[in-house]
């Protein structure tokens, strides 16, 4: 072929992709977005508001720019029981941190930890539990941190389904995170968990960068190495206390904008919800509700159980969303697959 | 036309601009991208970076995601002299705060602001600054404050070109953000001024989102008002001082990665500037020095002049610039143009 007649064929073929996409771009637009959701008032709810939300013409249309949805971590995106998974981290860690510092060994609550009696770990006061996360998430560099999660990440193992904990994520909420971003929204986790715990895996595990990342976050501290490099060492004096009325604060301090849609399963979740819901147009304001004892637990006043200290579903806020028109999630009735494991 | 053929005449009018497109892409990535910018040392170190961090198969390839390049906005994007544009702001409300609390009338500083004395006014110490500081930038709902500062914007004019102030922007700096913007950098404002302040213009002025805006930061405090909506008042509680080590911290806490480019023009950037120079590959670090008086103005050390209070760039910055290989941009020679409307 002559030069003219490969760049010939080459402009042919491009020409046949532009036709062929063409073609079957109507027919990826009308794929179901949500595959994993049964057919019922959440997905229809979810479908409609971003319907409502990007068709031009709309009277509820947002502009691509103010497009935000955020998402809770902890029971919303992933399983949060027995216990969150940060927590199993921090108590993962307590051996090395009392490797370095030996006197700790006899001190409490690290001997508790060391001691392996997971009653005794289980009822470990909140005292206690915050001088464990002092311990193993604040005085040391920022990367070493974040090498040290990874590798917890990589080898530990849940004690129900012995897999890893990144692995425990819905598939529906992934399939909800990919419909939003698809339809031009910018996602957000907005979760009383720690930051920079969260910013380590949230880009592999839910596709949303760490600069998407709000959660609690404590100061850093700017110094230099023995070398002269600058780094920053995690500090324990907390500068956003990402729950209940801290999310929306959370979202004013690192986002600046309103979210259009937001997604939660917990008291903690209620004033982040308040506030969506209170810009005016369509809005989403959803809550996952754990009701699915056989695929995943059961907490939550539809139940009749007692309240759950991890992942608080009240009552009051069970009327409240019903009152206020947010959706409720039922794992049960409205997931088809929890996982994407099963 | 049977339906037939008036789509085929559709599909062949969309193959030929798919056509044009692809002859005309190669004549646009050729144009100049930083036109105001005179050939230089400055103009290369930017060209030759993109280049490096963009191009595939460079060394020094950076994937998208990780295109952070950080601003400073006072004197870096915009004039900063005589004196931060927020502060004149926070003068110019005095009269209002004052009309709602007539009890400040004869109070201190207020008192000296209220007789429009102007050397008194300059005069007024850090203290009493701070304090004219607290009473217009907190105390009011969020969305209160965005729209007092939007008005401002639209009415206030600058003493010397009697423009308003969003017009006061470097055009050769705004060349650089879309360039880099065009090459899949995300660009961030990262500034010593208030957060809020900044997010209300920083999109329309400079085309960076409200989350793209990190700055000195207060707390915000949610609450309910009379018709039970909820929202959010702007409390005076510091969360984040955005100047000198408080840059990198600042850039951790909400963005969550290392910058691969910072560009500043003064002693409050140094810690940026290093932090981000501290990271693996290709990095650009570049101080904008204020030498023309003629067009802008001139303060810093090449003139022999003694430090100034408002974006100081001392003679010891100079050295540290020089000695690690950041690129100093001369106003006077390395921008053709400074300002849009020249």
């Amino acid at each position: 072929m002559t030069k003219a007649t490969s760049s010939f064929v080459a402009l042919v073929r491009a020409l046949l992709l532009c036709v062929l996409l063409a073609v079957a771009a109507p027919a990826v637009a009308q794929t179901d977005p949500l595959p994993s959701w049964n057919d019922g008032a959440a997905k229809r709810a979810i479908v409609s508001f971003v319907k409502a939300t990007t068709e031009p013409g709309s009277v509820n249309f947002v502009p691509q720019a103010e497009r935000i949805a955020a998402f809770d971590q902890d029971g919303t995106l992933w399983v949060e029981k027995p216990m969150y998974s940060q927590v199993i981290y921090c108590l993962d860690r307590v051996p090395a941190v009392v490797k370095e510092k030996p006197e700790l060994a006899n001190v409490e609550p690290f001997k508790t930890v060391m001691s392996g009696d997971r009653e005794a770990i289980a009822k470990l006061s909140v005292e206690d539990l915050e001088k464990i996360l002092a311990a193993t998430l604040t005085g040391m560099a920022v990367e070493e941190f974040r090498a040290e999660v990874a590798k917890w990440l990589d080898t530990a193992r849940d004690p129900r389904w012995k897999r890893r904990y990144t692995e425990l994520t819905y598939l529906p909420m992934q399939e909800v995170l990919k419909y939003l971003r698809a339809s031009g929204y910018k996602t957000y986790i907005v979760t009383g968990g720690g930051q920079d715990f969260v910013r380590v895996y949230a880009e592999r595990v839910y596709g949303i960068p760490p600069e998407q990342v709000v959660g609690t976050a404590a100061g850093t501290q700017y110094g230099y190495g023995k070398d002269g490099k600058p780094f920053l060492t995690k500090e324990p004096k907390l500068l956003l206390n990402d729950d209940k009325a801290g999310k929306p604060e959370g979202i004013h301090l690192m986002i600046g904008r309103r979210p259009v849609a937001a997604l939660g399963n917990s008291t903690g979740d209620r004033e982040m919800l308040e506030y969506t819901k209170a810009g005016a147009g369509a809005r989403l304001a959803m809550l996952v509700l754990h009701d699915d004892a056989v695929r995943e637990y059961t907490y939550g006043p539809a139940q009749g159980l007692a309240d759950s200290k991890v992942g608080t579903f009240t009552q009051a806020l069970y009327d409240e969303a019903i009152k206020n028109g947010w959706t409720v999630i039922s794992m049960k009735n409205d997931w088809k697959r929890i996982f994407a494991f099963d």
